[in-house]
């Protein structure tokens, strides 16, 4: 198969480092253009850069010249956005009218209707939005999103039991690194020998978009799932990997047997098609007592599996459970690159 | 009045040197003996004890001399036990029989029913078990327990609730400090950009104890409270103060001003009686979207004040907030001395 | 004695706190006015400054409204320089031409020939410099600075032995706190489960101030001290609190006992006059194998006094230790104000 | 070629599992035996060892049976011992008489004269001392023992400066990583928000094994060489990775550009002979201001290169510079199993 062309759009930021880092070697996609703004446009990406990964910057990155981020100068089919929401605002939709199909870890767009919020093991038919996105907006290109970080790695573990038992309400208490922040959004003297119980817009995020992924698509549109949800959102001194804690009630009422089965049986279209980022298997199990944790179970599955454990029963709803999943790969860039390669696969 | 000869048992680990250190300069109390096991016993204090606190070692304790945990040798009214649990068991009761009150840390006798886990600000009356337990066991003495830390945090918050609005059920999770475990308890291996999400013992703990504690005292026994509770229980990074999300369903639907003004106007026995460790006010609600936090708010009323903040409404229960309180000095140590300074004021 | 009038300039930042933690019920100076840059003037204090510190701000400062930072509005004798190094470059001659005495924390006149760069326990008499710079300068006021705060606990621990045993030469390897880089200075994601062995313009600064610090007053002029010194310098995950290790070669050769009693004896001119900040003794010597460590030993003497440990014969040089400091106390705000207190009862 | 049989002793500890995990799909060696003390032998590998290392443990590995550690069950030709040193310094020489090769990261041994401290890179010509040793000792195995973790990270950086200009003395401080001391060495409540300027007997190892390491092989014993040597050790709060500062006196008085050319330059025999855990180059040389850190550094060349950085002119010495390398693995596993590449290359 020809490699598709792809760009990267806001480059030079931890998430834009994790798309680089992902796409290195990648079997469907072509990295031809990486864009950054203004400041680092027309530099070399070793120069505009400061590399946050423990990996190490690509040699072959170094000499790439940063292009900047305008639909006319960048040569590709894709585009992955790494960019500020607010400055995506505007952009994806320039990049969505020339042609490009951008897939973005950006929230400018995941409430629209017309837009897909996509978790390719849950709601792979969502990208039946794009038809009525591009008759909407008159677009050749289309804007497909991946929702929030902690989102993703809770409902990733809600679509088990949504499928198998039906979920009434749920909460969650989560504990986020502090990449989730940027690289620079946490200072350390904040954070030194301290939690902080408060984390800007994304309670309301990962109780909005739940429902949107979990809902089904039906005539054109997106029905929402039913369930009820309430989020406390942390954060907590780890580099990388969010931990939830999760208190559920289902409709029916299977036993922790049962339920740990349901975790892990799944599978998704993405493991079916062999997708080359789908993690085999998307959730990892754990029996011990005391995990997941994050600095052990983050990179699970080359950081796109998440890791449940300690299911156990619940005294006032019927489970409760920890779940983990590394924030910046499935949660961010990992998440954009698995969309792009259902739709690449789907051919849409 | 003339102080009171207390002893501290197990004065030589973390929460027996919070105990000498608020036992410094007393009002009410005189500590005349310090004791600790066999390997400690008959040393100075200074040369037996590995000082953990960063106020630094009592100049006056250097050169104590360090008893055995023995009634024949303890010279004391009242004696505190920072003992483990399972030491506890036996040297507790012996201390009872021999005529001492004992104030204990100790988790060994909690759950006895004719022993109090007493919160002063919570439930005074309790201490009318002491009657029944001497009668029972044809002590001279007693016993009078305090909670476990991450309890003590979390019903200190519920019974304002509790009695403005009844309590019908609630969750909790916790993040919770390193020195819960012992200063030795978790090692730094374990927990360097990590979160462990199981602390053994601890939730049933948390679920057992708060439906005693804000139990009613009729009739000489406790007739527990009959909400419903479920924690979920995580250790973080962090060296003192445990912090807990909590989601709650009231009998009653106050208002979030109503619930903040529970929590602001709250106040027990120990504040009207003036006791010298009483925190005025018991509950600090911080206003701020980003507190409590452990580093900044442990020390609230000398860290025997509980913080309140982020109340909200929750779209599944009634209210959501976080409450943050110094797991060894309210959690631990100065539980204690404040529940033997009410029995000292009660003269019982 | 009747208050002298102070202000603190700079107020909302965190040196600038730690001057107003400090100065609070403070017997010689009453805290007349806050200045700060104009997004904070005409705010209250309360409003305009995240307060950084574990104590809490002062209640009597919540409603005091900041001023701008400008001579003509500022009602005070003497003037603390908590402000930016370019922003000190014009406001402090600004400040002391108008009259102001300016105990300045800022590193922009340190290196001027006729300012002082006081410690009053190492060289009070460099406050002659003051008469020079008002000749010099037709001041009406003055610039008094203190050190770099890695320079301030490296050179109290110099000073005795500079004394006693004459210094050739040193070398100096720091492990400095979070703190010394601003509140947000530092981001957490670039030093968790990490080291970084540079700051800018550190070493340079070390290097250069210790020769100024220990240098004699003689006609009207400061003469450098002669030894030689070479500084590596290292960010680690410590709040507060720099620790250096030294390694010294001593014109003469004492024995370990010889530079401990050197240690032990050593008191200034602070300790004799009793001035309100002065620690007694400025620096307290562990004996035990493994201190100084930040955490333990940064608040010795209220945060104003050094620990030294570590003592031993070296196989190269003479003698190695290890010395620690409170940066942003004794490091700068509270060396300031202990420069103030001099300059106050000297009555220049 | 066949691949040679070989063992690890100690295998449940954190260096154990560095051995197992680095011997995974070795080209020359198969790992036939797995060896732990009493309490773990004759269990699955997978229940006795609590595995520590964030890449999981090796599947293959959950169902071997632990041996004893007893030279009459090993089947093997060479034993890696993982061993703590006091267990070393009697079951070395039983498995060395009863013909094993033992490729030793214990320090039992290391200071004996028939016994090679080996860096392959610095010393291979030291491995001529095993004729000596089973001569003296009458054994027809033999002992090889790698040097102390920071002796490693420190003499891989002095051979090349050794070789080009001579060293007449150095001064080191290092900030050593928690698992140095062993996944529960250091509790989490002795290192938050602190540093330990004490690590027990490692400034005397760091100062006598670099002699040995650098020494001549010369007439059937190692001639030490001759320079001065001091340190210094800390423990900081990092997981992996030795830092430290140097300061060093030259014989020649090279440029900074021509030191860095000669650690730009430098390899030795195991990148010659291509031996697989060789890393490429040995000496990594970073231009950034700001590196080598712990974090983003430690896993150069797989964790076996040490990087060095901040290559500067001194003021009283002729160069100052930093250097980090992994502890676990260069200073520990993955050097015991370098050498045993190189000893199984040479054929001896």
């Amino acid at each position: 198969m020809k490699k598709i062309k792809v760009a990267v759009l806001g480059a030079t930021g931890m998430v834009g480092q994790r798309f680089i880092s992902l796409l290195e070697g990648h079997p469907f996609f072509e990295l031809t253009d990486i864009a950054a703004s203004e400041r680092s446009a027309g530099k070399r990406y070793g120069d505009a850069a400061s590399w946050y990964l423990e990996s190490g910057m690509p040699e072959s990155m170094q000499d790439r010249v940063v292009s900047e981020i305008d639909p006319k100068v960048i040569d590709a089919d894709i585009v992955f956005s790494a960019l500020p929401s607010d400055v995506a605002m505007d952009v994806e939709p320039a990049f969505a009218r020339a042609g490009f199909t951008v897939a973005s870890n950006a929230s400018a767009y995941r409430d629209e209707a017309d837009v897909p919020l996509l978790i390719p093991e849950i709601n792979p038919e969502h990208l039946g939005l794009l038809e009525v996105q591009r008759r909407n907006r008159g677009w050749d290109g289309a804007i497909i999103t991946n929702p929030n970080c902690t989102s993703i790695v809770l409902t990733l573990s809600l679509k088990p039991l949504y499928d198998s038992f039906g979920i009434d309400r749920l909460f969650v208490t989560s504990m986020q690194a502090l990449s989730g922040a940027g690289y620079s959004g946490v200072s350390a003297m904040s954070i030194i020998d301290n939690v902080i119980p408060y984390i800007g817009g994304e309670e309301e995020k990962v109780e909005s978009e739940s429902h949107k992924i979990l809902g089904s698509f039906d005539d054109g549109a997106i029905k929402d799932a039913e369930f009820k949800i309430s989020a406390s959102c942390n954060r907590v001194f780890t580099s990388d990997g969010h931990l939830e804690s999760v208190f559920i009630d289902l409709s029916e009422k299977p036993s922790v047997d049962e339920v740990e089965d349901a975790f892990k049986s799944f599978g998704g279209l993405p493991q079916k098609l062999g997708l080359p980022t789908a993690p085999k298997p998307p959730i990892v199990l754990r029996s011990e007592s005391d995990r997941p944790q994050p600095r052990f179970d983050r990179m699970a599955g080359a950081g796109m599996a998440i890791s449940v454990g300690r299911v156990r029963k619940d005294s006032i709803f019927d489970i409760k459970y920890s779940v983990l999943g590394h924030n910046t790969i499935r949660g961010a860039a990992g998440a954009s690159i698995l969309n792009a390669e259902l739709f690449a696969r789907e051919k849409l």
